[in-house]
């Protein structure tokens, strides 16, 4: 796996016409479509802040086409990116496929001259967030998530597996610096300042705004988190697994988009999906109506949180006691009785700051998507500023609250005790 | 800066004849030594674990070679190493020499094809280890080193730049992986088992070995470090930084032989060149003459032990408040006084964590010294073998307070306190 330099000449943005003759020049593509391409039904689909995405449905299958464009989807031609993110995604989903390949969309062709991936169109799933906003209920999620993360990050972890291997990977995705950078500007820095990027439900909002922006204790702790975010090399993360990166269905959940890939701390995925549960959570009034109070719901998002630290705790620790062919806490230190017992106690302390991670995070991603450039549908779909502002307020107190008084959550008991009590009624 | 790939059987050890023309073909050399080049006196000297180094002398001037062997010296070509090494302490050197250019040694050449270095002759200067043996002072030498890792990792930080030109210099440290083979198994995790590479002072200090090699608090903490060790990549470090690779005069101090290097915890060089002092300064009875008792001069060196770190602290300080831009930490982030007090206050408390550290890698390059399978000269020249052991057990007792004990010791007066203490009478 290495990258491939392709002179830039070569790439042109797809589009429905262009895309037609692309797909069918690939046998197993044009297979899996069916009938003759003339009559596949291609239509954009994206609505991502980065990309071009298709849906390709043919006589017999269908697929699903994303391009990378080389600017800022969002932002337009005037915020430029590199669309080799494209190709850090490809080898993303290569590195983590043999551990989570249930969990993952089938990949079927990545071409690395217009930076475009064909994968499995997945359906009947819907984005993760749109079902958390319409107050779907998905009883696998949490489960599947909490698998997904302990997977992925632990296979590519020096507690599994020889520390050259992962320094290989660590150093092909060290190319991945424009994602990162976004990352670093976007979630550590931007929201704690003045910043043209930045916006928030204005007026409402002002006052807590300015008081977040002056609260150093604050802005110290997100700094921490920011410095972890990049000197602590753990596992291969996803790097935005957030309530849009994940499909689902009443029975499966697949992780998509994971072009932020790189050696990370593995809290820093459990934080986006955990934080987002938490927004989620606080957007909920914003999406009550008179035949659904969303109070039950609420609740089920709460325990959800909960249930996916859980599967991921349960699962990194059984799949630490099986494969522990790592250099870091190698076993053969550890022998006898009294080796694996200290062993054992050392492996819950490491969850213990994975936990603290988890939260960490999770209130920085929750900050960053109120106070930042790019927002969330949970928030932005409801209407009345004012309303949307209750939420908001809610969602920051909180945030703020875990990053200022970590040693209140040690256990996800102590999370979702608090949560209720702090939010704007 | 980018690996050069050279075919294997361009290589060939240098040996007295050989060197002669490589060096009489490089013009600048070839003036810097002066007169013909058959008086130049060329003699080996190498003694490390590692590599060939001569010393030639002409009639102007003088050079030292380094050449890495493809196998480790001290075990013989049964066990292979690749000597791209060299190629990675040249990168280290260009990296570090803005920085730090008056404490390593002038660079005149490197050889990619014959992973060879030609360098500054040092002289009057001899090998630390080997004047900390003999008793001697050198006034300069914990400033110079304190202040020689504060600059080369903070300005290799996160904190300095920003990040993404660190990234680029981890990708490239990253191939450095024989050596840093080296050290996880040689440092954080032989030593804490049965290994056929392990010696230790035997008989005498079987029982204690044993009882190490049970004490799982022990062994749970230096497997903490172990894993900080692979995945905190905080600055480029020199990765040896023990008293073997530092030369000094009575005025001047160089750092050598960074074929280690690669991006990881800074308290990793701190622990290296401190755990050393205090490793020379258990050594000291066992240099005692009847002229001279080296009770005074164990004092010296607990003091230098202080101001190294303390040396580098200040260093390390200023230097952030000075050229804080990089990315953690950002400085558009703490504005007004406030924010400056606070950002002051978060830098003092990442110091006590750089501190931390740096005990913590101390007593694990402590531990190896004595467990493993390289030894320093401080003990092994002491020949009677029990009074060798007495001083090895004084080291081995310090190291694992050190790490067992970590909270009593929140300042290097805490150590200093403790050493005295801490020894076999």
């Amino acid at each position: 796996m290495s990258r491939a330099a392709v002179p830039a000449s070569t790439y042109r943005p797809l589009d429905v016409e262009s895309l037609r003759p692309f797909l069918a020049a690939q046998a197993k593509v044009r297979e899996l479509l069916g009938g003759r391409p003339a009559t596949w039904r291609i239509r954009e689909v994206g609505d991502g802040n980065l990309n071009l995405v298709f849906i390709v449905e043919g006589a017999d299958g269908a697929v699903c086409v994303k391009q990378a464009l080389p600017y800022v989807r969002a932002a337009g031609p005037s915020w430029p990116m590199p669309p080799d993110r494209a190709f850090y995604e490809n080898a993303y989903y290569l590195a983590v496929a043999p551990h989570v390949g249930g969990l993952i969309p089938a990949i079927y062709h990545y071409d690395p001259e217009l930076y475009c991936t064909v994968m499995e169109r997945l359906a009947p799933h819907i984005i993760l967030r749109h079902g958390l906003i319409a107050g779907r209920r998905y009883p696998q999620l949490a489960r599947h998530l909490g698998e997904y993360v302990a997977r992925a990050c632990f296979f590519t972890s020096d507690l599994a597996r020889a520390f050259e291997r992962n320094m290989e990977t660590m150093a092909l995705f060290a190319g991945n610096k424009a994602l990162v950078r976004i990352t670093v500007d976007l979630i550590f820095a931007d929201p704690y300042c003045e910043s043209a990027r930045n916006r928030h439900t204005s007026p409402p909002l002002d006052a807590l705004v300015a008081q977040l922006r002056a609260d150093t204790q604050l802005k110290v702790a997100a700094a921490r988190f920011g410095q972890k975010f990049l000197n602590d090399t753990q596992a291969l993360v996803h790097g935005d697994l957030h309530s849009g990166s994940v499909m689902v269905s009443e029975t499966d959940s697949r992780v998509i988009d994971p072009e932020f890939a790189f050696y990370g701390p593995i809290g820093f995925d459990l934080g986006a999906f955990f934080g987002n549960l938490l927004l989620s959570w606080y957007s909920q009034p914003g999406h009550a109506t008179a035949a659904d109070d969303r109070v039950a719901y609420r609740q089920w998002i709460l325990e959800q949180a909960g249930a996916f630290w859980e599967s991921f705790r349960g699962r990194f620790l059984a799949l630490w006691a099986e494969h522990a062919e790592g250099d870091a806490f190698p076993r053969r230190m550890f022998g006898g009785p009294e080796g694996a017992a200290a062993l054992g106690a050392a492996r819950e302390a490491f969850m213990d700051t994975l936990f603290a991670d988890m939260l960490g995070f999770a209130a920085c991603k929750m900050i960053r998507r109120i106070l930042g450039f790019a927002h969330v549908l949970d928030f932005e779909s409801i209407a009345d500023a004012n309303l949307r502002a209750q939420c908001e307020t809610g969602a920051l107190a909180m945030a703020r609250l875990l990053l200022t008084r970590p040693l209140q959550f040690r256990a996800v008991a102590d999370v979702i005790a608090a949560v209720p009590g702090v939010a704007v009624r």
